[in-house]
């Protein structure tokens, strides 16, 4: 058979690299579609001469496109055959992805763990995304539910990785060059300082958007991730296409703009998950909560742990979990992050 | 609190100077995403070596690409709280708008004038896009009303600022460099030249467009025009999102492409209005009025004063006023500007 | 009358040439949306260092970029009367197109048949692409029946040019510099190689996407097609817009992806019909025949010609005629290309 079946869970070892294909070379045209798609306004990703001020060399591409790139390209060996996209952790951003660049991503599989019904299994990856410098832009670990293939296939020696529950502060890496002592404040859009903000601070982004299915499918398709749930309505049964989880990650972080307007670069993903699944017709909506803050050693640069929450319909009064610990059925999206401020 | 609530009524004062957040830099991308958009065929926004052909070093980003740049900076401290967008006026591009450009936008308030109901008042700016060497692009006055915060405060001294009803056809500043004596009517799409048109002459543009969500939300984000009416379908009773002004005036330009084609550049607005508002599944249609002609100091360049008026449904069989000199229900747009066309 | 009524079958006659309008400049924008609105996945297209390394400056536009771009700008002079797209014959792709360049296109008739009814008649035309240097980038045959505006214009000569069923495999034109000795299968994503593809072979290219009204009029207005019938919803009595039948083409090879990787460029087209209308809700789905296969000039290089077969609803289990020879109801497109691939 010539078309790609995916991976099965039997098809997984401790150690194994995965090469992943497609190499993407990235241009201004992703950058104004990721404009389109969401209302994304961080200065830093928006204007050269903004990114010009605060040492970096022109405006780079959002953060999360290069996590979309890279991310899209592990779909088809990793996550075809997934029953379920379980967490995040150890994210870190390490260069700026510009205009020009060209990425592709490498996988290792860090952990495996047979489920108890013999039907499936839990697979630990660490992604890197590389430029065309061999360098590495992005890394980040992400664990999946994979369906055996073969049910008769024997089980492998079940390997838990220990993954650290939070980037530490130390671990973050602040671009080369960026200082924000130069920062503009009233370009930015924001007068909020890393001393405004307070651990424990909620932030109601305020705004929704209703989200679409061309839009969905557009963004979808533009990291090259072709998981057949996000196009093909006749693939459930209620007709339905499944929005992938990174393009509620994009809203919600572009939202998040009405608040955090100077939290401009994303430099590390301490976990995340997709909470709820989201439809088309669902409208978004975002707030987020100040977990931790730290000093960088780079001039001007602070940075802030937020938690950012996206939920459906009305509003669930920033409690994301119910009491029993479970995500309240509105939210669909838990993400814990790390990002620079000026200080 | 940390997010944006915008300006009220009582926020504003003559003479103040609003420097709007989020500078940009505009690549090809936004051109593709224009032509995906718009059914904008104008050769000298299309093609390189038309452009150098009319004395250009390249092709520009559409004027209206432009215009929607620099509005979209303003709609966070000008119109988050208005109840409608009532005019415009005295409108001059100033300096074409190429790939690499960073925009953006400073409005000065020049009028203020609280209503009888002491709720509102009506705030006239005239804002200024400049690019990345201060120089000014694109100028327009506009005038709104917004809501007051609060109805205790006192209300300014009324000031209306005089306004030109028709920018001046000595007044318009046609690009530098700008030549129409090798223009090639056959790449351009036309063969009408500035002498075929007569002052009074009407032009049905004959195509429709249907509106879908996604477009123009797509749009109007490409603007960074936040605006939450045009996103959220919660925030209508019916449902409905209001599309964005600024995305019919593309749609209405881009179809006059069809009898207009040789009207290349817009140089002048001398005014507008969006009479109705319009929602997906409205098929808008345009046509053209022509309004008076004017030659120019360039070589082989005249100018046409238009009036484009879009509409939707049944062709208003081109009366876009009723008899008590309303607008026809039907009646989207009512725009009056300035182009140049080959003599 | 300013606007173009399109021309009618009398207005056509053997030899004549027509220069179309309007040049558009590409970039990478156009690279970036056609990703954004088809599953594309082939590297030779997506990054440029994979690109180089199979010999070429850069990472070209997509073939059917290049195709689309060509074929809108025919359609105000060749089909806006049209009443059905017949066939196309004879096509090349003869030089890659990269961004910065500058197309537009010329057509040639080159026969003219009415038909008995005395109502309308089919019109043939070879269509040629040429870049900013006034090189033939593509060119390609297209038959189409186009209306009679004046039924009393006398019935041109009969002349039906003879067209080869199939471009020769020596009149191929490999990109000049291609070579596949150092192809990289691993970041193609698939280990097929030319040998590994036999006559008769069918694959099922396995997804399958639901299309959507914005996305289909974006795709469309990109190439500046603006036949009516693909964007206003009010022309056709059932309220449905007609899918531009190129759509189809690029989702379908998009979807070819899933087995045929290594198939990097479109070299020929020897054929197409676009069997029944693709509508919005309809399920997109492909297989592949493999017609032929031939050895070409260059490194490494051979090419596979293949039958590309979209389909909706239920698979048409590689059935796309049924027994009388007429096309399956579910069949959209047949398309007959030449492709190459590594050896």
């Amino acid at each position: 058979m010539k078309t790609n079946p995916g991976r099965f869970f039997e098809d997984y070892s401790i150690g194994q690299v995965i090469e992943h294909a497609v190499p993407r070379t990235v241009s201004g045209g992703e950058r104004a579609l990721y404009h389109a798609l969401y209302p994304a306004r961080h200065a830093l990703y928006s204007s050269d001469e903004f990114a010009e001020t605060c040492g970096l060399e022109k405006s780079p591409l959002d953060d999360l496109i290069a996590f979309h790139v890279v991310f899209g390209k592990t779909v088809p060996d990793i996550s075809l055959n997934a029953v379920a996209n379980l967490g995040y952790a150890e994210g870190r951003w390490l260069k700026p992805v510009y205009p020009g660049d060209t990425l592709r991503s490498v996988s290792e599989v860090i952990g495996l763990k047979q489920n108890s019904n013999g039907k499936s299994g839990v697979v630990y990856v660490r992604t890197r995304g590389l430029n065309q410098y061999d360098e590495v832009v992005l890394e980040y670990v992400r664990w999946v539910m994979v369906r055996k293939g073969n049910l008769d296939a024997p089980a492998p020696e079940t390997v838990i990785p220990e993954l650290a529950k939070v980037v530490a502060p130390e671990d973050l890496v602040i671009p080369e060059g960026l200082d924000f002592l130069r920062y503009n404040f009233t370009l930015a859009g924001e007068e909020h300082r890393w001393a405004d903000y307070e651990v424990g601070e909620k932030i109601d982004h305020v705004d929704g958007v209703t989200i679409e299915e061309a839009e969905h499918m557009m963004a979808t398709r533009l990291w090259q991730n072709t998981a057949k749930v996000h196009f093909d309505a006749t693939n459930r049964e209620d007709g339905k296409r499944l929005i992938y989880g990174g393009h509620v990650i994009s809203m919600a972080r572009a939202l998040s703009f009405n608040g955090l307007a100077n939290a401009q670069m994303i430099v590390g993903l301490n976990g995340g998950a997709h909470a709820n699944p989201c439809f088309t017709g669902d409208t978004v909506r975002a707030y987020t909560e100040v977990l931790d803050k730290a000093e960088t050693a780079a001039p001007g640069v602070g940075a802030l742990r937020l938690r950012l929450v996206a939920y459906k319909h009305g509003a669930p009064e920033f409690a994301y979990k119910t009491d029993e610990g479970k995500y309240h059925p509105d939210v669909l999206l838990d993400l814990d992050y790390w990002a620079v401020v000026p200080l």
